[in-house]
């Protein structure tokens, strides 16, 4: 389960001279990635078709795969053809998922546009679309045959949605590297140099995947922060100007899993407070209200991780280690939220 | 990539000791395989859920999937849950996918209840569902944790469904064993002891299967007839009182590819003759007239064995031996067709 990924601070024609071998090669975009990131490669590639869906989370689902589907029939492609996926984690996600089931699966590359899909969903090789409500809920297990990843992408990138990407990379410090922990938040988000954070982020993860591919133990680490955070982004999606980006839900999620640490797993006062404190200061205080804390429940009863009524969360047990598989009950995820709120 | 098949002559509760380990268990059914099959197992299983969909190839698709997911996420499900396929290819095929697929994969077992899905589905992991009228276009990879074959079921079928999964029985022979196939032809289809053909019958598909469990070679032999009979067989899906049973448009694709074999590949007059008489014998003429001819080209080149413009065949180079990766042309595919309309 070899996850290929290439740095690369400068896209050449070399980059793709493999995609010659294919018969057909399309690049699934959407609106932002056709009109930011296409340019950059469209005259690298071989001849290909382009296959344009609709931004955001909210697309990621079965109707837009049968769209993209639909158009990979209309191509006539066949199994020694290709797709390109630029694009973010929803391109990502939901291109990879449609490439891995056409035909029962063709070769496909990832080229992560945004920080977060370059230090996330680069990795892993988890495909996937929400169904309802419910994210990722359908999906599949399977390594692109590549992963470019150029930082030059992130220059085309509103700002909030680096912050966005940024509570992965903070995430990944929390659960596996103290000290760089402590250097990233030693500096304002607009002074890190991602030549170095991205490859670094990325090893991090890619260690914990490659240890354990099909998340039966040590990958849930990569979990922290989003067992509450999944349930915040899902039920907010929807609720007109509360939707929130994923790493700012990550970010929430991460202050209660920390809250939760602190009383279940170790985690010292000082550093719940290290923790809690670092992250609101780029992500600031997300409103929750008492109405919302029922709902939230729902969501939570429905995480994948989950046994029966159970609740599967991945902790700290200090800054820079992670435990997973540590039960907790409606009740402390609660305790935790309104430890949020009182911040 | 071990494929577990098991033979039971008796069910007992013994046979589904194993789904105790699960939290949750589904039982996948359609109004046949509940009315005729279910009573045989249901005092046998752990508590369980049923879920029912409609029966027919017809009902093959994503929207049944959904219902499919849907249900499994009404019961709330998570990744320690089982789903038990019980029924024909469609069945198996498409409650395959869904498990394969349901939050990246939940375990399943494959309970075939017809002759085609005991010899045929039964082995090789391969799962989907049709994308419009193109058949298993979406679809992945993957092993059941266990396929349980038993013969008893076959007494619930109409002869027409025994007839059509008898065609892929007779496959295998003329594909890998010329001395069985002498005995097969030698007596009615009545008269076969199943008990003895069927696990005959699953021992080569499951020999070419592990030999190369992606179908990058070898494999591809268990497409003889397939190419000209899916074709055919999507062609007339729609088409009121002309719609084949798989098996009867895998025999007219068998007749057809055997007589590309006799031009290509080495399969002698003789053998083209005696293949075509034993196939008539038991399935009768199909009728294919004029106007059908251009409308098969469609389907043709939608196969997934193709490259480009080329049509990948595997024929005979003899009774019992098979090969692949043989391109031949539209035109070549007419002449096979209009050697099986001049019989």
């Amino acid at each position: 389960m070899l996850n290929r990924v290439v740095f690369e601070q400068k896209l050449t024609k070399e980059t793709f001279t493999e995609l010659h071998q294919y018969k057909k090669v399309a690049v699934l975009v959407d609106e932002n990635t056709k009109a930011n990131c296409y340019p950059i490669v469209k005259d690298l590639l071989p001849d290909h078709h382009l296959i344009e869906i609709k931004s955001g989370e909210e697309q990621k689902h079965l109707g837009t795969c049968e769209q993209i589907w639909q158009s990979l029939t209309d191509l006539r492609f066949d199994r020694k053809s290709f797709l390109l996926n630029l694009g973010g984690g929803v391109i990502g996600d939901m291109g990879g998922f449609c490439a891995a089931t056409f035909k029962r699966g063709i070769d496909f590359w990832q080229m992560p546009t945004t920080l977060l899909s370059q230090v996330d969903a680069s990795v892993g090789g988890k495909l996937g679309v929400d169904f309802g409500k419910l994210k990722n809920h359908i999906g599949v297990f399977r390594i692109p045959e590549k992963v470019v990843i150029h930082s030059g992408f992130l220059s085309t990138l509103p700002a909030e949605e680096l912050r966005s990407g940024y509570a992965e990379v903070l995430k990944h410090c929390l659960i596996a590297d103290s000290k760089e922990w402590n250097k990233l938040i030693a500096k304002p988000i607009s002074d890190q140099n991602w030549e170095e954070v991205i490859p670094h982020s990325v090893a991090i993860k890619e260690g914990v995947v490659e240890s354990d591919p099909q998340e039966k133990g040590l990958r849930k680490i990569l979990n922290y922060g989003h067992t509450v955070g999944h349930a915040i982004e899902s039920y907010l999606l929807d609720i007109p100007n509360r939707k929130l980006l994923h790493g700012e839900a990550i970010a929430v999620g991460m202050i209660c899993e920390a809250s939760l640490s602190s009383k279940n797993t170790g985690l010292t006062e000082e550093e719940l407070k290290e923790v809690s404190s670092a992250l609101l200061s780029v992500y600031g205080k997300v409103a929750l209200n008492d109405e919302d804390i029922p709902q939230l429940h729902d969501y939570l009863m429905q995480d994948k991780k989950n046994e029966g009524e159970q609740i599967n969360c991945s902790l700290l047990a200090g800054i820079g280690e992670a435990v997973f598989d540590k039960f907790v009950t409606w009740e402390e995820i609660q305790q935790s939220i309104d430890f949020y709120r009182s911040l």
